[in-house]
């Protein structure tokens, strides 16, 4: 059987209210984690910019600024149709061409003031194109100080959420955010990971071993056959973890107190999250070629960065064990066993 | 006459000792430029960093950091041959298909302190491959601040340069220059713009139609022929124009006083210069794609940067005068009398 063949199997289509449903988690999802974050931060509020696009659909951008805890944060609704996809898509699910698409999801990145509590990032999408639909992905943590506790917390509660639906889901969907998340010219991971999918169809393999940034082929990579409700309830699986992944986190760190070195640190290394969304960022870059709401897609940049010409972390630092261990792709979910 | 014919007409060949003239002259304009600026600073020096590529070739870089003028300055030459051109570049010179190259030039960005005075770039540029050659460069002002004087001063420097070797030149660059430096997310020129040019071998118009960044169709572009020597004592009249066209703008503007509303400003507009190197400039993202020494490429960023989720200037201010008119391509060589 062709994808197509499969797509259009009965067992794998999408129910008729899909899009409804999807969007209405999407929503959900961008509501619960607002109203958690301004819980937890205790001061500032998420401001609200709704806003519509001209060939169709629009979304509901949250941002905050100068909290107690976060010094920016951005949630981010949207939820568009139009005649095509872009050609970068398109070119993954050659299916689609021809038809026109519906997409929605749930963004987020947080700017923590203290350089103990790690930047983060979550993104969960769902598509529809014709005879094809698919979900996509994940959450990813951005340490700036080095706690093996919370890698490995991260690390285990997205697990958790994976395993309770397949056992290959975590294994692969790390090793993906993995090779998703690195900064290929300065030979360095974003952070610690976390898990990252996309075109998760129910009928295709995992992951297309012809991806720019699909794990390598040595992983296993079964035919996998799921109906759209076991992906979707993967993905809500997945999206629910994020907040019991990250808060304890943050509410660990967060009286930890620090000076000048610690925020240069943190604004510096800021600046290699701005080169990894504008150079490699796939979702941001198409933003900005094709005419996206371009605040909202830059969003996801710190209030604040700096660069430094040749900066060395000096041997023996905190600064030096995050890129000797930290930058590097680890099994942080066994790492207490290692050490 | 097809091109490679045009090439290598002799009168069109560059001269045996092509490449040590060019190279020499080069490094010349890296040391006239960095002993000005160190004079006119008064109070950092330029620090030299050598390096070498293990496919062929090497560089200085030098670079200024919290003088008293500039809060960062760097000021690069490069030397590098290897085996093939990348494609991106051979699909604007298919005739160097096949055969090794050798490229040198000098680049330079300036950060100045004090947010009345622009920041500014130079590249100059120069390869060989196979039958073909070419010259490439210019320069381009951004100011934070709008001075009409200041932008008309620029332009009309660099138009004499160009002047004195062909009327047709300074039209053509000055509008390539303001297609090129366009971020187009935003809808914004990058700054007041200058002269930019590539691709020049003598023998071809001045501009390639078929360039994604050369100027518009309707431009003037009859054939032109100029020898080697003609072109590089272009280039070289442009190298020479950079410092009277630049300096004067920072002597008159580096004691005028400033607050914190102008220092916000100022980070904020970096965000754009930051934006555009990692999303538009070509020689930024392939040198990242291609190994190219990380350091020296990002020096070009601001040591400090902002961003502001929905930051809109107020009207009737001297930032809203910047968005209004100098971030839109403006006749500055004829600006008085337009007035």
């Amino acid at each position: 059987m062709t994808l197509t063949e499969n797509l259009t199997n009965p067992s794998n289509l999408p129910p008729e209210d899909a899009k409804t449903q999807v969007s209405q988690f999407m929503q959900n999802l961008q509501d619960h984690i607002s109203k958690s974050l301004e819980e937890l931060d205790g001061s500032a509020q998420f401001k609200e910019d709704s806003w519509t696009r001209e060939e169709g659909g629009g979304g509901r951008s949250r941002v905050m600024q100068n909290g107690a805890i976060f010094e920016q944060g951005g949630v981010n609704f949207s939820e568009v149709w139009g005649k095509h996809l872009p050609p970068s898509i398109l070119q993954q699910r050659p299916e689609a061409a021809g038809h026109p698409f519906y997409a929605t999801g749930t963004s987020m990145v947080l700017h923590p003031h203290n350089p103990y509590i790690p930047t983060v990032h979550l993104n969960y999408r769902y598509f529809e194109a014709g005879p094809v639909w698919w979900f996509g992905g994940g959450a990813d943590l951005t340490p700036y100080y080095p706690f093996y506790e919370d890698a490995a917390h991260f690390h285990k509660t997205l697990k958790a959420a994976c395993d309770n639906h397949q056992l290959e889901y975590y294994p692969v969907f790390k090793r993906w955010c993995d090779e998703y998340f690195y900064l290929k010219h300065r030979q360095e991971a974003r952070g610690i990971g976390g898990i990252f999918f996309d075109y998760q169809d129910g009928q295709s393999p995992l992951y297309k071993g012809n991806q720019a940034d699909s794990p390598a082929k040595e992983m296993p990579n079964p035919p996998n056959s799921r109906s759209w409700q076991d992906v979707f309830n993967f993905a809500q699986s997945c999206a629910k973890a994020f907040l019991p992944a990250y808060l304890p986190i943050v509410e660990k760190r967060l009286s930890i107190e620090y000076g000048q070195r610690e925020r240069d640190f943190q604004l510096y290394r800021r600046g290699r999250y701005v080169e990894f969304n504008l150079v490699f960022d796939r979702g941001t870059i198409f933003g900005l070629q094709t005419n996206g709401r371009t605040e909202s897609i830059l969003m996801s940049l710190p209030p604040l960065v700096r660069w430094e010409y040749g900066y060395q972390p000096e041997p023996n630092t905190p600064e030096s064990k995050l890129y000797e261990v930290f930058l590097k792709p680890q099994d942080w979910v066994n790492w207490s066993d290692k050490k």
